[in-house]
């Protein structure tokens, strides 16, 4: 298999797991946050930035691509890692979220998903063969099998119909990716905010054999806490020999409450989407950075932080830079809040290690006051 | 004195001077490209990228950091250099400029200029007085004297009224300066297109001990031989002891015409701009990459660059990131042409050493073809 888990330890004290994943681009020390690089660019990031910070993994957007420049560039020009000049693994997602969360006009069938374009609204269409064909074409070290996402809420019928599709697309995805040897195949567990569904979408995914399974169709718009509790009775269906996935998560206090609860991946764009508005995560809370009483504050962003923009500029200079548009402020943010959830995933990873993960969460949602309600970030 | 010249060598075959320009923030080998750093930063670029393409001196707008965070601000952080993080020379402009080119409403008076900000229409006043205190504040090593800059085409009564005005008032700006010890003050000499103007106010000038003499005034429109006709009438006025310095000059061709010609110094916006637009300088001429027919071409922007940009990326990759409105791809543009005419410089200066810049010119122009017309880029 072209993607295996290496299980290191369990948290005696939490249950959550310190692992690796090995990938045909290197291996990924877990828990794990990646970062997003949405159109094959982490927006603003050059990769030996995304280095310096030592992110280990990024994740790019299969449908993007498929829009624009299309995977048949991005294949001829030997694959998205030399594309884009970023030579450490790379996760693609299905294109089955933004289908169904960006395109317009959708209309499901068995078959798959007619849509279009919301670019420029060329009539498009996605299928498990479909979706296997353009990250084939991408060559990431692990793809997506290609799913609906219901929305939140949901009716039970309408979920239950909705996993067993993407259960038999999923089927459909191992059977015809074409380069087992070396891209990793990832199902999606579905179900929406139901037990019974969410166990029986576990397991018939995992009656196939997947070198990992994600768990999507979370952090749409449902209340923290019920996030938790499906963690809670969906992560147990899933094998520990196999790398777990939370998809779309990534605020501070999720991280820490999903590798509690036995995740070892994570993706989010907030980090960098927020960071475009002048909002950074910080020792001290959310701090955001364009407000006029930072207008002549020459402290750094976070004074407990190492990173890049802190060792070097002010919030006054970070604050002028946004204000005038001057690109080089999103860059400074978006480093900062990148290297944050790195450096924190790093710190829970040192907390595993140590049996003191609930130890660490406890001390962190006191401190961070801020991420500890329900809606976070 | 602050800034310092030294004169290496006189190229025999065409006049052009090699030379260093000694400043508190260290040495400029002449003749210079200094990138345009407008609102504190050079646009998408961090100080380590300039320093990379080894960039000696950045500027920086008198006018826009007086309106924007204010000098006072950048003052209180320690100065331009620590609050933008970059600790080579800087020099930064009068402001001058800017009030006749970007305000409105402005009224000119002995005393000084009365205008609105664009920014949010605030009445402000700009003289002499107020641009050293600015310029104090800032903490440049290198500072203009407040001027104006006659409109192509001016009257010739205008443009002498004018011109004796801005020699009143370089006076004004070097009794006024108060950190003599540890930034140079620099004259501007203007005079439009009349030959017997521009001789006046270099003699007028140069009558005073500035350490070094800029020439404006050009590049605003005029067909490229009336600039280089002002060049060999002016230079010759200008002290060989003293660093010269060409406003706002930066298409390829005219760097080398300038050199030629006696100039040690130049900036401009024009490879940071046009970056933004897509465009950019190679050893084949413009290139416009984000044109359509660069879609599949796999190669670097310039097959003969030695850069960041084109040791790591594609033109494939470049189009799509800019078709995409990503931001790493102005990054990518912006650090190709800046490199671009550093290196240009480089090898004019390797030319002055070697006695050939004559034939350095014939054989860039020859190679450059689409730079050698009148409007250049």
């Amino acid at each position: 298999m072209a993607v295996k888990y290496e299980l290191i330890k369990v948290c005696k004290q939490s249950g959550a797991r310190l692992g690796r994943v090995h990938t045909p681009h290197g291996v990924i020390e877990t828990p794990a946050f990646m970062p997003v690089g949405t159109q094959a660019t982490v927006k603003t990031m050059s990769p030996e930035e995304l280095k310096t910070m030592d992110a280990q993994i990024i994740l790019s957007n299969t449908y993007h691509l498929f829009l624009r420049p299309g995977h048949d560039i991005v294949g001829r020009a030997g694959g998205l890692h030399k594309f884009m000049n970023w030579d450490r693994p790379i996760l693609t997602d299905s294109g089955g979220f933004q289908v169904f969360s960006l395109s317009d006009m959708r209309k499901i069938t068995e078959e798959g998903v007619q849509f279009r374009s919301h670019l420029n609204g060329d009539k498009l269409f996605l299928s498990p063969e479909k979706a296997m064909e353009i990250q084939n074409a991408l060559g990431s070290d692990i793809m997506m099998a290609f799913d609906e996402c219901p929305p939140y809420p949901a009716e039970y019928d309408y979920v239950k119909q909705s996993l067993e599709r993407t259960t038999r697309w999923a089927e459909r995805c191992l059977n015809s990716h074409a380069r087992k040897h070396d891209q990793g195949l990832f199902a999606i567990v579905q179900g929406g905010m139901y037990k019974d569904l969410r166990i029986q979408s576990a397991k018939d995914l995992t009656s196939m054999d997947f070198p990992g399974y994600a768990i999507g169709g979370l952090s749409v718009g449902e209340p923290k806490h019920l996030m938790y509790e499906v963690l809670d009775y969906t992560v147990p269906e899933l094998p520990t020999g196999k790398p777990r996935y939370l998809m779309g998560v990534g605020s501070p206090d999720a991280l820490i409450e999903g590798s509690i609860r036995g995740v070892d991946m994570f993706d989010c764009v907030l980090p960098t989407r927020i960071a475009r508005n002048g909002t950074t995560m910080t020792s001290q809370g959310r701090l955001v950075v364009r407000n006029a009483k930072f207008a002549e504050d020459f402290g750094p962003l976070d004074p407990e932080c190492s990173c890049y923009t802190c060792k070097n500029y002010s919030r006054a200079y970070i604050r002028h830079l946004l204000k005038a548009d001057e690109t080089f402020g999103i860059r400074l943010t978006t480093y900062h809040n990148l290297h944050f959830l790195l450096q924190l995933m790093r710190d829970v990873r040192q907390a595993i290690m140590e049996d003191r993960l609930l130890d660490f969460r406890d001390d962190f949602f006191t401190k961070y006051g801020l991420f500890d309600n329900d809606k976070g970030f």
